[in-house]
């Protein structure tokens, strides 16, 4: 692998997608090359923005002939530093941000055929316009692309009722780091032809190739949707109201996250726009999303019957459910800001994590103490999908710490956190993968023989080591 | 590979189980050595079954150090051939049917942790007495066994609302070819720490492996549920029922199976207990079930609904709801006995097809017109799961022909069925696999380039080519 980029070799690639789509020393490159938070900083002499699937072929042509290495990037918001082209490789980074057609919208089929740089958001609007739903939702979804979203299998809220990323996906086409093409652009539910390749390039993160269009499903639009706050004493009752929604509701059942106490304050304090949920404070909030492809009423009917049978069981403590659609979206933006709001209280130590589904009450008692063992006063603000066993596990800075001192606990608290979620039989990286910053957890959580067949697969696919190197498996070209 | 087994080899096999658990030349060996409709006989010398993960792990790494072959085996009751010990390999079978331990309940997280020996029907009754629903339900349910189901990615009734046998796997014990356990009893909805393993097994037909253990995915139990008989002028009005119904009732609808008129006269005829389910004849019918986690009477409410409007719309021509279980019961051994109806009409040219949904009115009509051509008066019995674009292409003889002389016309039926799929965009292996019977077509079907990373993936798990040589890919051995 060359670990140099001569003039003459950047002017090849430059040449395949043509000059003006390419982006060099002369521009600014920071949103290639920052991790988006700031994380990690990262540099690139060269960012080529093709246009189709052949030019991204010969693109991996020439890096695979010539050992240069390539980063691909969709909207570069992943949180793992996965798309970050590190400063010591040379690397080019390959946007797909260029390759935004629709490719087919098939209404009776319920799928949509898309290349990997259509945003997101624009896939939701396109399934909306269509009387569908697309279920993938999360914060970047303004900027992220599909491309992306698949490459990391990424989660969001709509995992409950639909699934991961990699449920949604039917087919990929992807370019393998040889420069071959494989048209893996599926369309069909039962195809039991040979080894599953789709599942090896849904979250390999960029390492084995670079998928260049997929072929996702789409979902009837609910007719009826309530959105409702629930509170409750303790996680363990939160959970027992969401096994009681689920039985009555199941898919129906969209969204089930959990707030903690402080994390309404919070919003409170750092967002005046937003209302106390419920009348008194409770321990734990729901945010609580149900659907029908019936009508307004059924969602309506359903949603009572539920949170009736809930308060009846005393399992729920009170309830409000948004009157109408501009407090549904008020409901869903305060944990869509819970983020937001957590960062004006000074550094946060954040976790990932999920764990079996009856756990969670176990991970968030003994993960705070174990916490608060470490740095005292830190401020436990475990949010997120319940329903998924998916909790972000994160830990704000004792109020009046300074932000550095505070970091320095970090590599300690996130010992003792997954230490437990490994007891748990949970998982580090619940929905945003392994990128650069986890490479190193990765080997400490899986087996040697688990390891040793994700090597051989990287190694089979990409035995240069031209993709993506440094990301999901601690291995650089030169260590080949 | 050696291609004779010694005695003492044989004895030493033998020995990791204990002799009483192995079958030998003096037992009758035909449940492991006949594909069970006949099609195939093979051979074999031993059949061993383990009773632990670590004896398969034992078994495997005396067959990979002395290049023996190994066919696994659960219910053995494949269509496609896949568990048949070829006779000219000096094949040992292993039968996972002692490994029948269900390892964990786990009734919060909705998972269950089985072998892989576990029959189909006692999984689904488990789940049942647990007030759970396990949705993967097939003909050979009594006797088919988990570890098959996984390997072959079973389809069957209930993939409309719950998916593939895959959707349902979230998580595999596998022993790999060389003996390495590989642990992936993963028990969490999210999950993303590296590539995706899981997936390649799922479907591999035991060409990669021994899938000795998994979690399944465990659903709420429908607490009311309706069966009905809708009759459609039309594939094309039965498709527009279906996505009228889709629409209202999204997962609540869990089956919609297509069977023509032709279908129900064979019923009739050769199953006096069955009913003609609707006053008049109509040229296609669909057999229909919806569900409700709430209550008898929403089940019914939604369902009434749903034909309410399709009788409005003109696209349901007359419907009958089952009025109690017996009857739904009922309705179900109609659908299910259908290719034993079938039987006594003689000899059929079969096809297990799937294309986009859209497609399926075009494949059965030109479908029928050209396998018409090759054979006159050839009766096409095309029934099976709509909802997925899943046909059982099926052709019974013509009236009068001779079994032998209408099988003779098999390939060139096939090849027109083939070419049209395919046009189509569809796949010529929906839910049964590739096995044995459809390693040439493969071929056909997939990319040079998609072989080529199969083959790779097939020569990166298993390099001396021991795991069911010969299936799936058309791979012998000694072509290595």
């Amino acid at each position: 692998v060359s670990s140099e980029l001569s003039a003459e070799l950047l002017n090849r690639f430059a040449a395949i997608v043509g000059v003006r789509n390419t982006l060099g020393s002369n521009d600014d490159l920071t949103h290639y090359t920052h991790e988006n938070r700031g994380y990690v900083v990262g540099d690139t002499k060269l960012v080529l923005k093709p246009k189709t699937c052949e030019e991204v072929s010969l693109i991996l042509k020439l890096a695979n002939s010539t050992g240069t290495t390539i980063v691909p990037q969709g909207g570069h918001t992943g949180h793992m530093g996965g798309g970050v082209p590190l400063k010591e490789l040379n690397s080019i980074v390959v946007s797909t941000e260029r390759m935004n057609k629709v490719l087919d919208v098939d209404l009776i089929g319920n799928t949509l055929t898309v290349e990997a740089g259509v945003i997101l958001e624009n896939i939701q609007n396109l399934a909306a316009e269509n009387d569908r739903l697309f279920p993938l939702a999360l914060g970047a979804q303004g900027s992220c692309m599909i491309g992306g979203n698949i490459s990391t299998n990424a989660g969001g809220t709509g995992v409950l009722a639909y699934g991961n990323t990699r449920d949604l996906v039917m087919g990929l086409e992807v370019v393998l780091p040889n420069g071959e093409i494989w048209d893996g652009l599926n369309r069909l539910r039962k195809n039991n032809t040979g080894y599953d390749l789709k599942n090896l390039f849904v979250g390999a993160e960029g390492t084995l190739g670079i998928i260049t269009a997929a072929v996702i499903k789409l979902f009837p639009a609910p007719a009826g949707r309530e959105v409702a706050w629930a509170g409750f004493s303790s996680v363990k009752t939160a959970l027992a109201f969401f096994q009681s929604a689920k039985a009555k509701a199941d898919n129906q059942l969209t969204a089930f996250e959990l707030v903690p106490r402080i994390g309404i304050d919070y919003l409170l304090k750092h967002f005046p726009k937003f209302p106390d949920p419920l009348e008194n404070n409770h321990t734990w909030y729901g945010l609580i999303e149900i659907t029908s492809g019936r009508s307004i009423e059924d969602a309506r009917h359903l949603t009572e019957e539920i949170f009736e049978a809930g308060l009846e069981a005393a399992i729920v403590e009170d309830a409000a459910l948004a009157s109408n659609i501009a407090q549904q979206q008020l409901f869903w933006q305060m944990r869509e800001e819970l983020p937001n709001s957590q960062r004006p209280e000074g550094a946060s130590i954040s976790h990932d994590i999920s764990v079996p589904l009856g756990k969670v009450p176990e991970l968030i008692e003994r993960g705070e103490a174990l916490v608060v063992a470490v740095v005292p006063g830190a401020r436990m603000v475990a949010f997120g999908h319940l329903g998924d066993g998916n909790i972000h596990f994160n830990f704000s800075k004792p109020v009046g710490m300074d932000d550095a001192d505070y970091m320095a606990f970090r590599e300690q608290v996130n010992a003792v956190v997954f230490d437990l979620v490994l007891e748990l039989g949970g998982s580090v990286s619940a929905e945003h993968g392994i990128g650069l910053f986890k490479r190193d957890v990765l080997e400490r959580v899986k087996s040697p023989t688990e390891m040793t067949m994700m090597h051989q697969i990287k190694q089979m696919f990409d035995p240069n080591g031209i993709m993506n190197p440094g990301k999901v498996l601690n291995r650089l070209p030169d260590q080949s």
